[in-house]
């Protein structure tokens, strides 16, 4: 039995290798290997590289070495993307070398469904269990901005830590959830696509990053798992510190049959999935946009329950939409109090406007001043938890246009940024930004950049931003209902539940231990 | 009483003019009769314009008329931006000239909630009474492409006519979905937004579009309707010859309030609507987005019932994706037949690839031939009906950066959109191609430049873009239950709805006529 500090020391050494070995790198610069290489040296991986191919020769000027046993010294952390036949001796030959832990690329494992596959993935289990941890096989591997280390298709991702994790079952999930945290502005603490999970997977990484001190929000994306107390016990026991935020793909039938050929996991159906994760407290997302926004608001906005907001933007109809979507995501936008309302209106111009709540500010060009006064009066109003400002700044184009000046220096972007910033500091009320684009045409890319720049503003002012309403919105009451429930779970005691009988299709969970424990909890499909 | 084919030669004189007086046009080129002229100009209308101000003088070296009776010639239809008190005596000037309409943009009226707007309002009704038909006030006005009439902040919206007509009683809505429609593929026949509606509005204008040649599928956004079982009377007559679409806002507590001091209509509760609307066999979304995207699956797909499809993409997780949101959207993703699986199998790059469908493709960077010939097999099972291409060229980036060539040169959407449009022509089973962008950082621009450039090719080719699969789904499931809908209306008298009484909020609906006419539907909130 390994100790919570050893696991942790040995999860660090993987995270943060100073001494790496990629296997499988092939001189020619084509495959797997070469192109892990190559995102390495492109991101500025931090530690020492060893390059390894059985035939030797050269990478881009970088010694090859003929096998891992070769290297001169010992090694953290292994990438292995070697052929399936040829990787349980090459994850023999890393332990032998100290290696705490390896991610092999490779497929043609569990996932074929052949005899084959299976053994090989067994065999490679096999070696796991003398002491390497193996993340793996059929995945992209590890993404670390703080040491470099990055998936196999990520040379471009960024270096900038975070405080949101994420473990994935799907490679292509893991790399596409790094390129949108880019952009939206999600920092990642690790990112991990573990694949078939032949050793390391849900649950003890789950574990591991409960404890991890660089993560705040956890996010999975969860095809099917191998152990289903456990994975219940332990996501219970991390939501009360830390948020879970999870998509579980496969949840329709012909998604399970999927999920059967993707992963070689059992899916589990809706009804078993969606009651274990409510009770477990878990953000349950059901698309890769809704999980990215999830992340982009638990990782931005202070834990709390946001009961009333105030939505501003010009033009009537964008207010009510907004007011739509807020009750369907079971939030409320309250009517401001007189006093507010009247202060409001004394600043937005005359007439169209209107400061009920939905605030009306009448047109797109509204000044960041007056704004910035609409913002403070309405965070006054007990009622409002959170504000969202909409603001169309596509409406620009047409007076960059007459004046001839680019779109990016006439939409006041930075002026408004720095006024929610500042009022959302100021008022402890958090601002949130919606900025939708409907002029996408090819002859209105100025306006797609200027949109890029201004999320960056807002995004230094730690405000986040939003392309639509619906999202923000849906986004806030995940955050909300998470919060208001964290608290109901630190009342109860944490370790209620000792069993989950999951056997065809049915679900039970127990209170208490022993004889004096008590069904709670059955459900079946 | 007006006959129809009077009334439509009355439409068809207010959408196009040959001679349009502009009636508030500063010298000084600000406020909304000078953005008007500016747009009017700007997009090439085709007729004469008088503009029209008290004061006189030039506006971009045109003659400013004093008064519209001051005007040389007839008109055949009036844009109205002067100042609310001026509205009635400026119409009766138009009606002097012949003038079959006008829209009004002046606010100012009825949504003030004063006693004088209100009177200002009733005596635009009296003047319309006397057989000049007025569009506002408070709105944006009228875009046609045919015409080059266009609304308010219009001068940059699309000359090329389309099939989808647009009824909104939001100014800001109108021109939201002319913009988004420009770039998404949404070609216009008539947009109106008609703001307070003192005249002519949602059920006459409905009227008008049901017969109207040029339009095949209405899309509206209401706050509210005047006139109920006008409404869903001409609603149920419209919907067996052409799809309506109708985003009805403010169906929240507070959107209700937020629609009162809009457009000043009595909203409805959720209920109410929701049964209507489902009864009507219309089309109902919940934001712009999906009334974008409904209009697009609308206007470019044949309207049929889609029970099965194919989803292609590259990665597991993409396809799982898929499957879960088709189920929710009540669509079957069926396992292909074996002998097309394998003839699938046959050209997809191994291992990694599926052909049970989803179709897992295996990378991002398959041929178009191979994928071209994956949608003709998968197009020859009978249980599919519609195929989902999901392409994710954003990882065409990194090639882009090692072979130093610009990402739109590399991605090959030509051949893929020509691929996708023979295949769909070919089979008549039609092709979508989704195409999200996870990369839009700053140094990614390219990426964004190639997919305007690649939507274009696409939709040249007559297959429908989308950014999400969600989004695809979703469209493609209104569509197909709007068509398996319409056949069961057309089978139903279509006079059976007699009587529909709202009191109180609660809704009767009776069938047949008469002493023997029966209610067969309540409903109250």
């Amino acid at each position: 039995m390994v100790s919570e500090a050893d696991f942790d020391r040995t999860m660090d050494r993987i995270f943060n290798p100073k001494h790496l070995a990629v296997v499988g790198v092939s001189s020619k610069g084509v495959g797997f290997g070469s192109g892990i290489m190559l995102a390495l040296l492109n991101i500025g991986f931090e530690g020492e590289i060893y390059p390894v191919n059985p035939r030797g020769g050269e990478f881009q000027g970088r010694k090859l070495y003929k096998s891992v046993s070769e290297i001169p010294h010992d090694i953290d952390f292994a990438i292995v993307a070697t052929p399936a036949e040829t990787v349980p001796k090459v994850l023999e030959e890393c332990l032998a070398k100290g290696a705490a832990g390896a991610e092999v690329l490779s497929a043609g494992f569990g996932e074929l469904g052949t005899a084959e596959g299976i053994a090989l993935e067994e065999e490679i289990r096999k070696v796991a269990r003398r002491g390497i941890r193996v993340i793996g096989p059929n995945c992209f591997g590890v993404y670390c901005p703080a040491s470099g280390l990055t998936l196999l298709p990520g040379p471009d991702l960024s270096r900038t830590p975070g405080s949101v994790a994420f473990l994935s079952q799907s490679g292509g999930m893991s790399i596409d959830l790094a390129h949108i945290g880019k952009w939206m502005g999600i920092g990642f603490s690790k990112v991990v696509s573990f694949g078939n999970g032949a050793d390391l997977r849900e649950v003890e990484l789950l574990d591991y990053l409960s404890r991890d001190p660089e993560t705040e929000t956890i996010a999975m994306y969860v095809e099917g798992v191998e152990n289903g107390p456990a994975f219940l016990q332990t996501l219970r026991r991390t939501t009360p510190e830390k948020p879970v935020i999870i998509y579980k793909g496969g949840l329709s039938e012909a998604g399970a049959r999927a999920v059967a050929s993707h992963t070689a996991s059992l899916g589990g159906g809706r009804v078993i999935w969606n009651s274990l994760l409510r009770q477990a407290n878990a953000v349950q997302v059901y698309n890769l946009p809704e999980l990215a926004q999830a992340c982009l608001a638990f990782s931005m906005l202070p834990r709390r329950e946001y009961r009333g907001i105030s939505i501003m933007g010009g033009g009537g109809a964008l207010g009510i939409a907004g007011c739509d979507a807020a009750e369907r995501y079971g939030i409320v936008v309250p009517p401001l109090r007189d006093s507010i309302r009247e202060a409001i209106m004394r600043v937005l111009p005359q007439p169209g406007s209107s400061a009920k709540n939905p605030i009306d500010v009448a047109n797109s060009h509204v000044e960041p001043q007056i704004l910035k006064t609409a913002l403070r009066e309405a965070a006054r109003d007990p009622a409002v938890d959170l504000q969202i400002l909409v603001s169309l700044f596509y409406h620009y184009k047409v007076q960059s246009r007459v004046f001839g000046v680019p779109v990016k220096d006439i939409v006041p972007f930075k002026e408004l940024a720095e006024a929610a910033g500042e009022v959302a500091r100021t008022t402890e009320k958090p601002v949130l930004l919606v900025m939708p684009n409907n002029k996408q045409e090819l002859d209105a890319m100025d306006i797609e950049e200027m949109r890029r720049e201004a999320r960056r503003a807002f995004l230094d002012q730690g405000v986040p931003v939003f392309d639509e309403l619906d999202d923000a919105l849906r986004a806030v009451s995940h955050l909300s209902r998470y919060s208001a429930r964290r608290r109901e779970s630190f009342e109860k005691p944490l370790d209620a539940v000792t069993a989950l009988v999951t056997r065809s299709r049915s679900v039970l969970l127990y209170w208490g231990a022993g004889e004096s424990r008590r069904l709670i909890y059955a459900v079946s499909e």
